[in-house]
């Protein structure tokens, strides 16, 4: 069984993680806009099931489900961008740490991860207090990134 | 037969297009700052496919199938945000048409759509020459949309 856990997390690691070793952007300004588009699209709809959690919508069950699955799915997008040398100047509120620091970044990075695969699991359940629970943990997982490596 | 392709036709217009009517915008300018979000990288992974159609980059059939997956994942995003009022005004280079004009609109945006969905599963199949034919067609169904509807 802990065989089974490390090889998925090994896994895990290469398909998400793995991906920083492939950088495809012509310049640094090309990752931030390429980021920052990624990170516009996972807080709208992250907000989406936000509101929601607090009340301020109702709970309908496949909007949750398919703005949960939007986070999850677009979260895998940013982490190649972060890793372009330079692309911690300019028009960025990304800090020097995040390139420097790779260790400590990924790790807050392959948190959030989880927690937002486990919020898209609990929508997909269709459980308002599940989706509760998922949802504040995720939202902790995003502060802990953005007070570590944003300015 | 006949029947069934009408009622295939009507679901993808209530699923992609009647989302339209549930706009969750608090702003003109947030539905500008989303659907800009949404084309930003809907064109980095368009031109990921493109670098390999032009020879510019191997054709690795993963990586291909991932960017016009994500493509065709993508462009369901940014409609929406273009039916919201007031959102041809201030940081945009959609034209006024795109709202005035919604019947044109959701016709030039179904026909990417369509196009799009052919490029993901041409990718999927892993023949560089149907992904280089699709690719074309999607290409001249971007730029029918942005000829007709972007500044």
């Amino acid at each position: 069984m802990k065989k089974l856990v490390a090889g998925a997390i090994c896994l895990f690691l290469v398909v998400v993680l793995g991906s920083v070793a492939a950088a495809q952007f012509a310049k640094p300004d090309d990752a931030i806009a390429y980021r920052k588009a990624a990170m516009t699209l996972v807080g709208a709809h992250f907000n989406a099931v936000g509101a929601v959690v607090k009340g301020e919508k109702p709970f309908a069950k496949e909007a949750v489900a398919r703005d949960a699955g939007l986070v999850d799915t677009l979260m895998a997008l940013p982490w190649e961008a972060f890793a372009v040398a330079g692309s911690d100047q300019g028009a960025t509120r990304t800090k020097p740490e995040a390139i420097k620091d790779k260790v400590g970044f990924d790790k807050t990075a392959k948190a959030s991860l989880a927690a937002v695969a486990q919020l898209a699991s609990a929508a997909k359940g269709g459980d308002p207090e599940a989706v509760k629970k998922a949802f504040g943990e995720a939202a902790q997982s995003c502060k802990a990134c953005h007070g570590a490596y944003r300015k």
